[in-house]
């Protein structure tokens, strides 16, 4: 598997549910939320909007990555206060030479389809492992983020993600993620 | 780092916490434990009965394992109804050959101290990946499990499993660890 076909296969919808456990604090949060991810063609207008903020040529990426969720989430000792969380955002991933698998992984969440003033891109650092699992790798403002994420099947993703305070505070995550039908 | 390595960098006081998420019947369930995991010696009676049972030498052993846990756990729609978990169980790896990063490991839960009539031993494959995460995998009575174990830090210690019933049901959970002081 490539990196191309990894994202190929995590396209489709998905219902995913996620549990975030502070180690310091010793309390959890939890979540489920549908997931929709999506190959989008090189001409896109957010795809090509994407590349030109990243200074790239739209014609040298396999795609867009789109990603739309819509859930809930509630802590750990008010489950009943629950909030909703929904969003998108788009990522393109650029290896590092064109059989590499390490690249970068550039994402703007909201990017506006009118093409007006946009959130600056971000970018985190990506590896295919000898397992197949993706590991992203990133530091924003002394903060540490690192998630993996792997096929248990074709049709189940898992993920865990570790935030990193400069403090040293941990919170550690973890989804699982079903392909729903018709996805 | 290699199996003992890593088996010695376990060895101490855990705090716990654990979801399981459960895929398909979009349930959760969640716990706290304390965990502590030991490194008996090679001529400790339990260890020593645990490499009759399964007819190795006990002088071809590095040390025996020992997990003693005592935690609560409770469901998602019930968190008022927290059970007790408690429990203890000894485990021995045993390498293919002497250099190598895949082995089994052989485990009996609440081994008798007196060496009257203990549970038989299971055994679990393991690999320490190049990533220096331990997989483990077993397959008993149709249903197969998965584990991943690997350290974010000296201090944190995370856990993946995911037992897959004949019936495509899977159960994921995942376990974040911190060290606690003293241990």
């Amino acid at each position: 598997m490539d990196v191309r076909e990894f994202f190929e296969l995590s396209a489709g919808k998905w219902f995913s549910q996620k549990t975030s456990q502070h180690l310091t604090l010793k309390q959890s949060e939890h979540g489920k939320s549908d997931l929709i991810i999506e190959i989008l063609p090189t001409d896109n207008p957010q795809a090509v909007q994407l590349c030109q903020q990243i200074g790239i040529d739209p014609g040298s990426i396999w795609g867009g990555i789109k990603y739309t969720w819509k859930g809930t989430i509630s802590w750990d000792p008010q489950p009943q206060t629950a909030a909703n969380q929904n969003g998108e955002s788009i990522a393109i991933a650029v290896a590092d030479s064109p059989a590499a698998k390490t690249g970068k992984l550039f994402y703007a969440p909201k990017l506006s389809s009118a093409g007006a003033a946009a959130s600056t891109p971000r970018s985190v650092k990506y590896t295919l492992g000898e397992d197949e699992a993706l590991t992203l790798v990133t530091q924003q403002e002394n903060i540490s983020i690192e998630e993996r994420v792997w096929f248990e099947s074709n049709n189940v993703r898992l993920r865990t993600t570790i935030v990193t305070q400069p403090s040293g505070d941990s919170l550690a995550s973890f989804y699982s993620e079903i392909r729903m039908g018709g996805g």
